[in-house]
């Protein structure tokens, strides 16, 4: 196992995980969906609706259904969840609005100000699921100063492919231990941490709206923080 | 002719040229190879290296040889200009010295500022035939605040090809007629105009240096303006 101190001290780049690691996809989802369908439990559907994206993500990445947009995944799943789950013929112009909402989800408290101090001292970017459309929506909607939107649609591939993080590090000019990966997800983490980036966890416990998380560190992190700013306290921004 | 108010008022995203349009080449060029090449005549050496620019990228984009990256092809450019024009030989550093040179080009005057002043209404990217880390690279140290940095790497092209410009349209999610391509070159704003962008020409009579310019605004641009302060007047940021 690498020395931790000198590994974190290679870090030049900053790879972040957007739906839950920087933003509260919960909050802004279940906002949305109570404009849109006042007679639905929001939150309930919210969750239901973000169980369908890893699925449907991994069909994808499967090759049963050839690259799609998570904007047009997120359509095609909300669709199906309210017709089979809650008898709702939804129009689609509601469930545009709906999609609509992940393009600007509302940060962490945390967020913004974390991320403007790692900048001053780190390469700071989106590796998401997300489009570069919804991520660049998000950025100038919440105040995420990214230096660069690592979106889906560059690799035309889902995390947690190896493509994606590669692909950021080849893009960066640096070698994949001078990159790492934050995120409030394990998968998200071990994938990173298998093709040689160093990873940061971060714990959002909140993420599920009433719903408990029950996910925990891996003793690989370099970092476990309970936020963007105590990553910066860590990192010494 | 499309009506010009009109079609003004559709633009959504603007996208920049950056060497020469929002950085100015020369002057960094230059005290960088005066630094490196203390015996030779920097601006002159800078202008001629520039000169081998266009030949060069048009020769990646006619197949002659495989896709290589900006930072390669000036490499190679400056260590040929050098050998066969200054009787200089070059070691691997003093070339990596100059080629990193444009990873930290000063802006005009009026670049940071207004760019700033044109992101709070647009989405505004670089569009440069720079690969990512070089336009990332510098905007760090020049302080332009893109929304998005579009690099040649992430096509594997180089303007003038249309994919380059249909390429960020498609990755912001609009109309061809929604960009307004920004640029002091007449062959890049026509090439974006002939697959549908609407085009601003930027006049920066000191791209060259001691050298005059000779271009002028195409009556098809639909703004001519003497930088990027003028152009966030004329879009009412």
């Amino acid at each position: 196992m690498p020395d931790r101190h000198t590994s974190v001290s290679s870090v030049r780049v900053l790879a972040f995980d957007t739906f839950g690691t920087v933003a509260d996809w919960h909050t802004g989802v279940s906002c949305a969906l109570a404009q849109v369908f006042p007679e639905l439990e929001a939150s309930q559907v919210a969750r239901d609706w973000r169980r369908t994206y890893a699925p449907i993500l991994a069909e994808v990445e499967a090759g049963r259904r050839p690259w799609t947009l998570l904007d047009d995944l997120h359509g095609e799943t909300l669709d199906r969840l309210l017709r089979e789950k809650y008898a709702v013929s939804p129009t689609p112009e509601q469930i545009d609005a709906a999609v609509r909402s992940w393009h600007r989800l509302p940060g962490w408290p945390d967020a913004s100000e974390g991320l403007r101090r790692l900048k001053a001292k780190y390469t700071i970017c989106a590796l998401s699921n997300g489009n570069v459309a919804l991520l660049t929506a998000m950025a100038k909607a919440s105040d995420f100063p990214w230096d660069f939107i690592g979106g889906s649609d560059l690799w035309r591939r889902y995390k947690p492919a190896a493509e994606v993080y590669l692909g950021l590090a080849r893009l960066m000019q640096v070698e994949p231990h001078e990159v790492m990966m934050v995120a409030t997800h394990a998968t998200d983490l071990a994938a990173a941490r298998s093709v040689g980036l160093q990873t940061a966890y971060v714990s959002r416990p909140d993420e599920w709206g009433p719903e408990a998380k029950l996910e925990e560190p891996d003793p690989d992190d370099a970092f476990a923080v309970r936020g963007i700013d105590e990553l910066a306290d860590r990192l010494g921004c």
